[in-house]
């Protein structure tokens, strides 16, 4: 299934998006769609109703965050073999994990603002893992059993403000630096995480295409590992590293977005996103 | 006014301790203590009530974090001259942020639980600012017409688990490494936040002792800062960085708290915490 949130900021309401590709409300089920609503066995009750007796939507309405009430908004660093080989960076030997502020997280459409100081503004397509269930200390083995399903993120990312100290977080949580969804497509509609193609482009040229199989570790090892230093609430969200072709790491010069530019990004049967570069206005 | 909220885990009511030192329920005003109760307007509405007819609360419950529904946790690193110092490091020329878990966050005298796989677990005690009203891009002089209060926090660390990449939140946010309280101390209860003793004990020992007026960036410096990178939302909280004397630090070698171990610590006018070690136990 493919859940979604739409509607002005602030007031989304749940939805799904039927077979047919028709969006669809969920708020005669759900009121909201949060980490309340994530487990496996939660989940699996939604698939006996029968979507074509929900309201259509009409329009094109805004699409927030698949998920609400979001606590935790984990990244892992540097996981994908091909851009540390690019970067020229050893592989990690265990997970990089660091934090985006949950302030950052917007919806997948939403303009990104650049930030008033903001010199070197990047782009980031991940894979997203939405937790279901609350896991410590699970094994790889179990670790599947936790996920809700998977999303599409882009981690933006302004360089300088990431790089002024060795501390990534500053540089990373920035208002709309976190655009989620558009949906939320439940685990059971994702039979292999690690076998995704994913793709951005600016202003219509490709810059990023990767696929999940070319991650150092795997969605079942970085769902294991986190939950062994902090506990995973439902609706939590991991952004799971990104592929080759960021800005920064263009030759002979590095690329930053500027105002006006359109960043889209997808990854295979989890949707695509747009936004476009806005600058701050205080 | 001293805020808090006090019984067991999940069911914490709202409170406050009166000039007398008597803890007194607030339920009849406030469902809870969170970030729409935090605004400076919001709180003097407080001054008038009548404290002698609030409820008396019997015993001596448990003590929750004195605010609810915290949506962000951010720490300034390296932020004592003469911690600084110790360790042989050069002063930050700007403020280093990094984020705590949110499922870090635990009530002042609950248990410190020592994960499973932790060799190097470590304290520090630190002023904590409370947000009360929604901050971007604020300047220093108006910094602290949006912070609600402030409060003691013990930033327990992991440092292997903090060391092991250059991120340092893998090693902040384990659950319970971040006690919070006994109270938030109200603004107007404050006039000098940069001239607080402070200080931290194992096992009655004195470790740390510091004076808030080493800080390299002030309380209105870090309100200000932090607000040009992200929005601060009502409810948010600030642990300004930690003086010297942490167990990484002691020579010749270093001393790492261990199940049975008892942190005790303090700052002036805002309280003390006690958080017994133990192992986790899964």
């Amino acid at each position: 299934m493919k859940l979604c949130r739409y509607g002005e900021l602030g007031q989304e309401r749940p939805g799904m998006v039927d077979a047919g590709g028709q969006l669809r409300d969920l708020s005669s089920l759900w009121a909201d769609i949060d980490g309340s609503k994530l487990a496996q066995d939660e989940i699996a009750k939604l698939r006996d109703i029968d979507t074509a007796a929900l309201p259509v939507v009409p329009g094109s309405p805004r699409m927030g965050a698949p998920i609400s009430g979001i606590s935790k908004f984990i990244c892992i660093g540097l996981n994908y073999s091909d851009h540390a080989k690019e970067s020229g960076l050893a592989e990690p030997t265990e997970p990089i994990i660091f934090l985006k502020a949950v302030s950052a997280i917007c919806g997948p459409n939403d303009d990104t603002l650049k930030p008033r100081d903001s010199t070197k503004l990047d782009w980031e397509v991940e894979l997203g893992i939405v937790i279901g269930t609350k896991a410590q200390y699970v094994s790889e083995r179990d670790a599947l059993d936790y996920v809700a399903g998977y999303c599409v993120i882009n981690d933006v990312s302004e360089r300088a403000f990431q790089m002024q100290s060795a501390q990534w977080d500053k540089g990373k949580g920035c208002d709309t630096f976190g655009p989620i969804g558009p949906w939320l497509v439940t685990a059971d509609e994702v039979p292999d995480p690690q076998q995704l193609d994913m793709w951005l482009d600016v202003n219509g040229k490709r810059m990023q295409r990767g696929n999940t199989r070319t991650m150092i570790f795997d969605v079942r090892t970085i769902v294991s590992y986190c939950s062994r230093y902090m506990t995973l609430m439902p609706g939590d969200i991991i952004a799971t590293g990104t592929p080759p072709g960021v800005g920064m790491g263009i030759k002979p010069e590095p690329v930053w977005l500027q105002a006006g530019d359109v960043v889209t990004l997808g990854i295979d049967g989890l949707g695509q996103q747009r936004q476009n570069i806005v600058s701050w206005k205080g």
